[in-house]
């Protein structure tokens, strides 16, 4: 069936078509089932029936459905009506403790990128390989699946480098140091970044506090031919696309999947097109690895992986401890970076530190000599800085860098919370971090978040501990709740 | 914040409400976040942004959110953002293995009636019942948090009575058999039904051919006040409401989940008010319960929680390895049961046989004499029948029973399989007669589905083994692509 395209400012968080009742009758079709659109090219949609309007004639297209689309209205699209997934049959499987083939995960993977399958199919899947597992060969062939179903960059030049860092740590923005200090001294760093999992904010949501992320292939391409690097966010590129589809669900409960975990850096980065990756696992007491030991377990799935790839990997095993940096939240982590990159007094030593190691690893990795020095003169000689501006104006496409940061700012409605007694601080918990950020609007309200005013040493009753920022009063309300119930703070 | 209700003739097939986007802004909510409604009461919805169709001060409602909210367009509702809910803590902790408690399952289930889970939430915790198990006390506490989170009926009289079979049989539409039979000798038979779960129909879809089975709770007491029994559905009247949100998500995988199946059915039947209760368990190759061993261990299960909820049980296990009656899908299945009701040369012998069987358990666990006679006696004599026009006419309100039966109608779309060899049928497949009638629109397509023209003994070459009904085209090539595939009919 022919329909004519109705692009509709409307936005539903999942791709839907809006139908006309009689439409939906003679095709078959009822609210939230899907559809396929056949022509021009192959998307599936959910259904919603809304007579109004539409005419029998059109199909309405959500902004989400729109961006896959890409039609203007009045095209003309090929509709019928989806079968139900033979994919579900494969998550049965899988549910049921069986291993799925390369074919199988291949398969299952397409269809997640073509939307036939729901939010809560993915759900399934993602239970069943946390709680059945995978094995090796399944890891591998995922890997496989996610980058082969998406597209894959490829740059000139012999030390095209890449880092990837296991999140969990509340904080942690090196990327946008390491990128300026490696690329101010002649790598290639064609950086791609995610949007936050389970933090406060991923580096694509802070870097778009001041620069555009959302770049096409083409725009990423110029981009690092200018400057050597990019901060672009990952998820717009089609690189690995079932990634932030399985992402987005397991957000729903914070949930960590060590396969899919495997698969998901994995896939990025063979598609971004990096020959070397070095690959940061923190461990401790509140990070995503409780400790060395299974950080290294987890370090040898990876370097099985990057064997069968053919990429260089280098895996460092640091601190997670304690959250890095001052401010958690996109503006906030922002503002920190900012500190570190013009060398200001009270820049946060954490965050200088863990950056300069990182990039050193990495200069050692691309055997250049000197690798620590060489990335602390960057910061200190102001080279890291002056690189991080020519990133983010290319970013923009236009000179706008100093304005841009003027122009940041924090959520109207703050809140300082003060210590109830004296003492020395013993844990700040990294999870309480992360999800006061989240209550207050993090990532999605990048003026959201929080500052911590001490994270070790003695405090004193009545001493600041941090201050809470958000746009929204009841969130404010639910994040106060929250810090009550689970206290973020340890002191004794 | 307050705002004006504004009815959308919209079926977005979930609780969705439009907002305008500075609404949105506002109030920091982003498309498809939940929304809390707290006046004039607490319902949870589903946030698309749509400013076209609702201004600034106006909350589009859909169909569905209408359908709970009850309120007229221009009322007032007060809402808020919706704080993620601790509920996704609980379904964590069972996915990683530990038992939840009364009180974690009640706010669990309380948090599923009030729609503030997603499907994908609900996915995770059928796949963490699923994987990790139940307990006893679990499954009895489950049981007990969906009973309380809905509507409890109570009806007069000793023996108030009510059956229950697990599904997983192609067909096999007793219910309305044996409620007709039963309410003819005197016995009050408030029979409650579900749609179907993994199957062709359920008996609400099969009674829905005919007669209104979306009742309220004061229509029910009607109709069972003046016929001593009822052929409703059960979802729509609130008796544990939870069950339908879980329901619809496992059958996206037509998932078996048992600890969900022992609390779905004992929930229902217990807020349903019957006293006597008699559960068919049918075993064998392609019913649900692939034994008689495994199927009497399921029977124990129930008995536990009957015991302590003081309920009288009777458990029948049955031969559940063919298919029965000749039709599949709600209107060939309602054909099936006029026929037995009529005493019609060909009605189907295995499905009057049955239904006498499960009338008479029921009349011997009433202490009654002669049970089945007295349930043989009733269909020869046309009691049952008139029973059941009886019940149809007042669920209907009108005396329509002879008009709306003159028009009943098959799918538009026919197709004939006929059998490519001659041989002795070896096995017909209740799970595979199931998925065709799936594929070909059933339950939602009342008209779809599929008739066997043989079930045991000898077939020729050429003979017709069964003809598909549909109503898209596409649907009936599904079909037969299915078919191909996966034979449902072993000839050798």
């Amino acid at each position: 069936m022919k329909l004519k395209v109705k692009n509709l400012n409307w936005m539903a968080g999942r791709p839907v078509a809006f139908l006309h009742e009689d439409t939906a009758k003679r095709i078959n079709v009822f609210a939230n089932d899907r559809l396929e659109i056949v022509k021009p090219k192959k998307v599936y949609a959910i259904v919603d029936i809304f007579s109004k309007v539409v005419k029998k004639n059109e199909i309405g297209i959500s902004l989400e459905l729109g961006k896959i689309l890409k039609l203007k209205t009045g095209s003309n699209v090929e509709i019928k009506t989806s079968e139900i997934s033979n994919a579900t049959f494969l998550i049965r499987k899988k549910l049921s403790g069986k291993k799925l083939s390369q074919s199988e995960l291949e398969f299952l993977i397409s269809e997640i990128v073509h939307n036939n399958l729901s939010e809560a199919e993915i759900a399934y899947f993602t239970a069943a390989e946390k709680l059945r597992g995978m094995s090796k060969e399944e890891i591998i062939n995922l890997t496989r699946a996610m980058v082969k179903t998406g597209v894959k960059l490829k740059f000139k030049g012999k030390f095209v480098v890449d880092k990837h860092c296991i999140g969990g740590i509340a904080g942690n923005r090196t990327t946008p140091l390491v990128v300026s200090i490696c690329a101010s001294q002649g790598l290639i760093f064609p950086k791609t970044s995610s949007r936050a999992i389970t933090s406060a904010a991923g580096t694509a949501d802070v870097i778009e506090t001041l620069a555009k992320v959302e770049l096409s292939i083409d725009e990423i391409k110029k981009v690092v031919k200018k400057t050597s690097a990019c901060l672009a966010w990952g998820g717009s590129l089609g690189l690995a696309p079932s990634d932030d589809k399985i992402i987005r669900v397991e957000r729903l409960l914070n949930l960590d999947i060590e396969a899919q975990l495997l698969a998901s850096i994995m896939s990025k980065k063979i598609a971004a097109g990096a020959k070397y990756l070095l690959i940061d696992i923190p461990y401790g007491r509140g990070a995503k690895v409780p400790n060395l030991k299974k950080a290294k377990s987890l370090g040898k799935k990876f370097f099985k992986i990057a064997r069968e790839f053919g990429l260089n990997l280098h895996i460092v095993y640091t601190d997670g401890s304690l959250p890095i940096g001052h401010g958690f939240g996109p503006v906030l982590e922002m503002l920190d970076i900012l500190k570190v990159l013009r060398n200001e007094i009270d820049a946060p030593q954490d965050l200088r530190d863990k950056s300069i190691f990182l990039a050193s690893e990495i200069f050692k990795m691309c055997k250049i000599k000197n690798p620590r020095k060489l990335a602390e003169n960057a910061l200190i000689s102001g080279e890291a800085y002056q690189k991080f501006k020519e990133i983010v104006n290319a970013q923009n496409g236009s000179n706008n860098f100093e304005r841009r940061v003027a122009n940041l700012r924090l959520g109207r409605i703050r809140r300082t919370i003060y210590s109830k007694k004296s003492g020395r601080i013993k844990r700040v918990g990294n999870h309480e971090i992360n999800s006061i950020c989240r209550i207050l609007g993090t990532p999605e309200t990048a003026t959201a978040g929080l500052k911590l005013h001490k994270k070790t040493g003695v405090v004193k009753k009545s001493d600041p501990l941090m201050t809470l920022y958000t746009e929204s009063r009841n969130k404010l309300d639910d994040a106060i709740k929250f810090i009550k119930k689970n206290n973020p703070i340890i002191i004794a």
